[in-house]
């Protein structure tokens, strides 16, 4: 039987807090007691990933008192609830199944008639045979040109985790032979957005794809338009030009606006949706429908690992359990994101809307507030680039941050140089190691200006290459993260009612309907 | 006579810390309070700018308690002091001399035997010259043929800045018939990083820009390397396809390497460094020496405005005030950045380095120790894009975040649809002008999950284009605001030792001098 509390209700986050600042990471870290928790406190992830958090404040009192944590916040039962079907997304009456895109972990879901695993495998299919037309030249363009570019119309969900995936693989596709079309993405109701993508690309061979949940989206159908008005003045026919990712029940969905249509779901938040048809058909149409499968089974595989009991073989709830130590016990306001792949450039900002967009609530799952922070601030940019940058403060300011590093052996494009005895990618993991231990340890200097203080905690996930498989792996990471710390808040992490007052009196702006401050501003820019 | 004190040492700081959520937010920003305060709590900015603080939680007894404030800091004198060329930058002895590249504000400032501003003005002349003999044809490839692309290698103030304003201005460059050369970038050692844009441009028509102050960054000194490598192997001769940007005592200085040299000095950090060469070639290339020189005619119409001794017409002075209030009386621990302009999209990045880097800092100008938070998490997106991602957390979240928006009346690429009685960029204004109100004031609604505490304080700077005049006066508010910042913590905001550490330790990790922990994650990387 599950239930649903407060975290501090728990006896064990009682416990918990009687542990803060409990271990002195400099000392820890230092010597061969650091070497030996290098190899100790890491856990296996899947396709051969690792989730070291070593240079965590944490140590084997902590780890027990997280597991203890775990174990009352019933955080296995609740993710065996979530992926067999139960309505965990309470204020919208709603099931979260974005795993059930990936793979079954349990029982068939069967939720309005229809076995959901088989609805989204059809989807699945349906995208994978367009792409397959599109890539043989039996879906062209009016002239029988091939399609040379794809471009993607969302926003929010149906933007930045596709865009981040198209990035994190398009050298490595280059470097092995699946890149297919070359994709775009326009998302921002600001003009100069479309514009720009549109002055780039030869629109005559590109083919769009629309995504939009509800087909109600603002921004995404204002950029339709936009598009569509460019390929009539091209004198192409719109139709020939565009597919849909919808709902069924969405006006877009029956248009003979579209090439073709392809579906999720209301039990697919758009955050949570690049594992359905809104990554899907971009990427398979980029990469072909194997890249994007063998995706989604790097993600099968680490979601299958976030069902362990012992958090020691689950990196994706100790991951969890550590940020809320980190959060609510230490009081850390902010946690970076840091990866060093330039191919993970844009994996910061998608996994900023994950997680602020899932916790970043103050009331709980019953709509009581609650007495404790939530979700962190979350920002990043890749490494070595960050080093040169906002590093300093990381460093040296009064602040402490969290850090989240990742980190592969091998780089994807298969160029390097050797200068200095030392290749590009060996010095790129170089400056990562030693990152981790000059946050941990710091150092002391006669000149106050030149210490370090320490103390500052990190983990690294650590990898082989960044692949398909592994991209999916690192993306269900953080996916199932997010999930358990909703679980410890005891926070809905499936709703956003935080976006619809803007929304609400950007109408009203648009319709002349405000006064006061609101008529000031808008009288300020010209509306 | 200057008195650098520490902020808490002040005995305005005590009246400012007794007003502590003075300022009800929601209430003072209803009915016609509110448009009062929009009418009246604004302060113009160089090239019709405005710096709107009607949505800050500050009314008039605040900004009294904030004059005061910057009267007992001696801000006047202070910037008065580092323009006329005193070692402001006393950790490294030097002076602080970024704002002398656009403007004289005060007496010559002669350093080293050389009148700086007529050292700078010389090399933006020569930066325009060379600029001007590429887009004429006199300076072209070994075949005679014209260069169709630049692309800067630096890392860090070599890269964000001059990046962020070549996106800034390349739409509003291709509308305004000025748009010359394109322009990529190459920063992270990750060698997929150059690999991938080697691989989308024609090097026998590219003109790489080398940027690197002391000529020994690892970063660009590898990429350079790579870069040579290629253009080696596709038959061409490096030294007419490469320029640098460096400093006269550099090694690259007087190399037979480089087509040309342009210099920088000492008194100009690098994240300081858009106004100099660092900025100058680039942009000069990309958009004519004109434009550079209009951006920087705006940025030192700001400069001017920061010099006034009343905050009310100081809003580089003002908003560096306030954020001070917010960080150290309200106790809000990051800040936003919120371009509603998608051509700032990495502006953002830019002035997360500028502050974090600056400003993140334990330790006062003297090497003590600070009893109070300093810089703050700085990040953003551009808007709309971040209303469908992290905006949640911002308007729902447990903690309050300080937003800092920036909008224009008008979009650049001269393209808009008119979709249900409006325009994207109407759409887009609509949006920047209802978000301001609905963090200010919320909405209560029954169903708490709806609910929205309000509260939560913005600004706004509001411009009528996004042009090299406005880009030149929005990047140097930001610097001088910073400076402010810095001058009211106590710190010295122009040096970084934060990042010294990590790269000692990255070249005893290549040497494998390391033992421990260090030696046992340089394992786990393979390197």
């Amino acid at each position: 039987m599950i239930s649903w509390k407060n975290l501090d209700t728990l006896a064990a986050y009682g416990k918990l807090n009687a542990l803060k600042n409990h271990v002195n990471l400099q000392e820890v870290m230092s010597g061969e007691n650091g070497a030996k928790r290098v190899a100790e406190y890491s856990a296996p992830m899947a396709c051969d990933l690792s989730y070291n958090y070593a240079a965590k404040q944490v140590d084997d009192d902590v780890l027990a008192a997280l597991a203890e944590l775990a174990k009352e916040a019933q955080l296995n039962e609740k993710y065996e609830a979530l992926y067999s079907g139960e309505v965990i997304n309470t204020g919208e009456k709603r099931l979260v199944l974005h795993q059930l895109c990936r793979g079954q972990l349990g029982e068939a879901v069967v939720a309005d008639g229809v076995d959901k695993r088989a609805f989204y495998l059809s989807q699945q299919e349906k995208a994978a045979a367009f792409a397959n037309k599109v890539h043989s030249g039996e879906i062209t363009n009016a002239k029988g040109e091939k399609f040379t570019t794809v471009v993607q119309i969302g926003i929010g969900g149906s933007d930045l985790g596709p865009r981040a995936m198209y990035l994190a693989l398009e050298n490595w596709a280059k470097q092995n032979g699946c890149f297919k079309l070359e994709a775009r993405f326009i998302s921002n109701v600001d003009p100069d957005d479309a514009a720009s993508v549109l002055k780039g690309i030869d629109v005559s061979r590109s083919l769009f794809v629309l995504v939009s949940k509800s087909g109600t989206t603002l921004e995404t159908l204002t950029n339709e338009s936009f598009v569509k008005d460019a390929l009539k003045n091209a004198g192409l026919d719109a139709s020939r030009h565009m597919v849909a990712v919808t709902s069924e029940t969405s006006p877009l969905a029956k248009s003979s606006d579209y090439l073709e249509a392809f579906f999720m779901d209301d039990y697919i938040g758009g955050r949570y949706s690049s594992s359905s048809c809104v990554g899907g058909v971009v990427l398979s149409l980029a990469f072909g429908p194997d890249v994007f499968a063998r995706f989604l089974n790097g993600a099968a595989e680490e979601d299958k690992l976030a069902r362990n009991a012992d958090i020691r073989r689950n990196p994706d709830m100790l991951d969890a359990l550590i940020g809320v130590y980190e959060r609510n016990v230490q009081g850390y306001p902010a946690t970076a994101v840091l990866p060093y792949s330039q191919a993970l450039s844009r994996f910061p900002a998608h996994l900023q809307q994950l997680d602020m967009e899932s916790n970043g609530k103050s009331v709980n799952r019953f709509g009581e507030p609650v007495d404790y922070v939530t979700g962190p601030v979350i920002f990043g940019e890749p490494g070595t680039n960050g080093q040169h940058s906002f590093y300093q403060l990381l460093h040296q300011g009064t602040d402490i941050v969290p850090l989240q590093f990742v980190g592969f052996r091998r780089n994807q494009a298969g160029m390097d140089v050797d200068i200095q005895g030392s290749t590009s990618q060996q010095k790129l993991c170089a400056n990562v190691a030693a990152q981790i231990m000059a946050f941990a340890c710091g150092k002391q200097d006669d000149n106050p200006n030149k210490s370090f203080a320490g103390g500052r905690p990190s983990s690294i996930i650590i990898g082989e290459q960044l692949t398909p498989e592994t991209l999916g792996a690192l993306l269900a990471h953080f996916e199932n993260k997010v999930m358990f710390q909703g679980f410890l808040w005891n926070l809905n992490s499936f709703d956003q009612e935080g976006v619809q007052l803007g929304k609400v009196l950007a109408k009203r702006v648009l319709a002349h309907e405000t006064d006061g401050a609101l008529k000031a501003f808008s009288d300020l820019l010209d509306i």
